[in-house]
């Protein structure tokens, strides 16, 4: 049967049915049939006193799968239902960043239990990973790789890999190591397959190997693996011993972690990985009110700059009218010009090297675009206000106000990596409250000087 | 040797110091032991007349590999170079997938040419995959996978994979197919190598295979891939038969030009592959400017609430001091909630049907944030201005725009998923103008409540 790939939400209907229905073996047989992700996409749909009960129908094979992929909160769940024994033995199937994944979340006590039901051996490992940092590659990688040694022979290795392979995440890339671990080689399965039984692993595998190291930074880690289409790169330690790997499901992880914290960051909202509609009112106003309240502050700069001016727009009132179309549009063409810069840094695209080029490329676009918004606002004043003076000075405004406004956006992400601050940061919000205070002084600026000149 | 991940600049630096100083022995030696990414990124940096010169330096086993990954400039300029020989044994090296990319980047004439070359089976395969639409998996699709029937023996199916699996651009995930190619199964070489010889290959299958079909949207099929870990998906046409794969590494670029889109819409600018360097001020202009101008016009309608209430503001001036304050707020407000929708909906976390709990949740979020900013607003009236009307002018309006930003901003997207619109459009710039009218107008229609109450 070919599942049909857009009824994920038919298919929790039915299983819910089957549930409500207390038609457990068709639920069972269900469930052994759905993937994983489906089983835990289902689970966390269950109320709490349900949760474990279902949990207790799946396959021993699939179950630490689908723990594996269910939220935290649904997984503590699990485990407080769990007598010690089906614990220890879940636990065991887990793959080790599985495994700390999920303790990492765990409250204290739980943590503590967990510890106590492992083998000694995997306590340790768990010990050790939890102590990597979160944005390391440490923390994301896998100890389930496979190893070979380079004077065994393809016949060999094949050998040992069927010997081996239930346990390991991935083999299908194969790292090769000396007695000390330190990593030597690389090769994969479709190497082994396609060479001759007898052919020694030093004849085929490449000897230069693009590995991480445990402190590397794991979106740089996620990058490598996207840039060399890999489908795991070892990690080592400091004396180049292979330590884990990490897989490329888990990269791609990674990279939309990375994109979701750089879609807040530049909508000044502080960093989450909670979804939205799983976060309390209270917790969404905490990340969102700190920013609100730095660019609120130093938005009174614009008020300062408005009322040391009162005697310009009290003049000539129709000044007051464009305020809006020229801050708006000016943190517009601000707001494009860093998020270009933004995505550009992320992609590798843009270097800090490129800072002369980029203020280039920016004067000349938005010198075009100044040029043909500047005529534009001139002629709308003359068709609407017929007031040739405010006129010049809307166009003359607009015109000075895009070019800054391109430049600052431009430049401002490129300092902020310079200064080692997060390019994300620089962003439309930000970028807005500067732009808008330099666009009513140039406006008032040219104001009075045009006015004088009348 | 272990290559050191961060020195890509030094390496094409030491690489093109032996191009300057004709070290071609060691520059050939350098280039073999490149990885092919590298080496594509340093051909990009020569100067037009060396790229085809430098090209014939690889070995041919890494020439094919090393094409793929150049822009299509710089694929021009090499074929463009290549003799019709050079060009027809590279084409045949090439995986469907990157010819059909090449040659889709290909002015027509050099199309013809190319398609003269390759042989009638490719020729015709290259056809039915330029139909494809450019955003569907069957753009995206590779030919090169394997196929194993399911009465074969692990044994047989080993062999198989041992004779064609050059050819292939994945073995680790097979295929199980009929006489008819209609997918009927899916299996691993790892599945392969921990069964036993003479099983068949039907008993060790997964039946229920999770595929797409060619016009599935490909940001859909790499959405698939990511959450279910698989390292490739099949891609069946309406009949249910195999015609291609999706592989790991292709669908993350796909997540990655998707979310590049996402970026660019968000901040009202046209969507292009193109990276920032190497687009022409010109063509940055036009991405840029049509935006521009309909936000500009849209915003006109500010300019003339203004207008309308030179009364309100020429009675009390300091009124006109807050409004950038209270129409940036309102922006930034309304821009945090419509990110969080926008991106909550590409991961999958928000729903149409979540619109009343969204309504909800931007409520109560922002009716806290809405109380804290509201009596700020009144404090730093009161201490610098003393004035109460107008601190309470500010403050309420303050709380009532924050509020609609919110519900605008949350709902906006929603409602553009529902009518079929891209809702990455429904950001920061247009919600801005939204925001920025009624915040004025409620800005002004409390302020004449007030004012004629004094």
């Amino acid at each position: 049967m070919i599942v049909e790939t857009m009824n994920q939400e038919q298919n929790i209907k039915y299983l819910t049915s089957l549930l409500r229905n207390q038609e457990y073996t068709k639920l069972i047989h269900e469930l052994r049939h759905d993937h994983e992700v489906d089983v835990a996409l289902f689970m966390e749909t269950l109320p709490d006193d349900e949760t474990a009960f279902v949990f207790r129908m799946l396959p021993k094979e699939m179950s630490a799968e689908v723990f594996a992929h269910l939220e935290s909160e649904t997984q503590l769940r699990v485990v407080e239902a769990f007598s010690d024994e089906e614990t220890t033995s879940m636990l065991n199937e887990l793959f080790i960043d599985d495994a700390v994944d999920f303790i990492e979340e765990m409250p204290a006590n739980m943590v503590n239990r967990i510890l106590r039901l492992v083998s000694p051996a995997k306590r340790q490992l768990i010990n050790r990973y939890l102590q990597y940092h979160e944005d390391s590659a440490g923390s994301i990688m896998t100890a389930e790789y496979t190893r070979l040694k380079k004077d065994m022979t393809v016949a060999e290795a094949i050998a040992h890999l069927r010997a081996v392979g239930e346990d390991r995440e991935t083999i299908y890339t194969l790292y090769v190591t000396d007695e000390q671990r330190r990593l030597e080689g690389v090769t994969s399965i479709r190497a082994l397959l396609l060479a001759k039984d007898e052919e020694r692993i030093e004849q085929i595998m490449q000897h230069d190997v693009i590995s991480a190291t445990t402190d590397t930074d794991r979106e740089e880690v996620a990058k490598l693996i996207q840039r060399y289409d890999f489908l795991s790169i070892p990690i080592v330690d400091q004396e180049n011993r292979l330590v884990g790997i990490v897989t490329v499901d888990d990269a791609v992880d990674v990279l939309q972690d990375e994109t979701t914290e750089d879609f807040r960051k530049m909508a000044a909202i502080s960093p989450s990985e909670k979804p939205y509609l799983k976060t309390s009112f209270l917790e969404l106003g905490k990340q969102r009110i700190t920013w609100l309240l730095i660019l609120m502050v130093s938005g009174m700069v614009n008020g300062i700059i408005l009322q040391k001016n009162e005697a310009a727009w009290t003049t000539m009132p129709l000044l007051v009218s464009f305020i809006p179309m020229l801050t708006d549009t000016g943190g517009n063409v601000g707001s494009q010009s860093s998020t270009l810069m933004i995505r550009g840094m992320t992609l590798g695209e843009i270097k800090i090297s490129d800072f002369f080029k980029v203020v280039m490329k920016e004067s000349a676009t938005s010198i075009l675009i100044g040029a043909v918004l500047g005529v534009f606002s001139f002629l709308r004043v003359m068709i609407f206000d017929k007031d040739i003076i405010a006129a010049t000075i809307l166009a003359l405004a607009m015109f000075v106000t895009i070019v800054m406004a391109a430049v600052i956006g431009g430049i401002l992400p490129l300092i902020a990596e310079k200064l080692k601050l997060d390019p994300a940061l620089m962003a439309a919000p930000l970028i807005t409250t500067i732009v808008d205070a330099a666009a009513l002084g140039i406006y008032f600026a040219i104001a009075a000087g045009l006015m004088s000149l009348v």
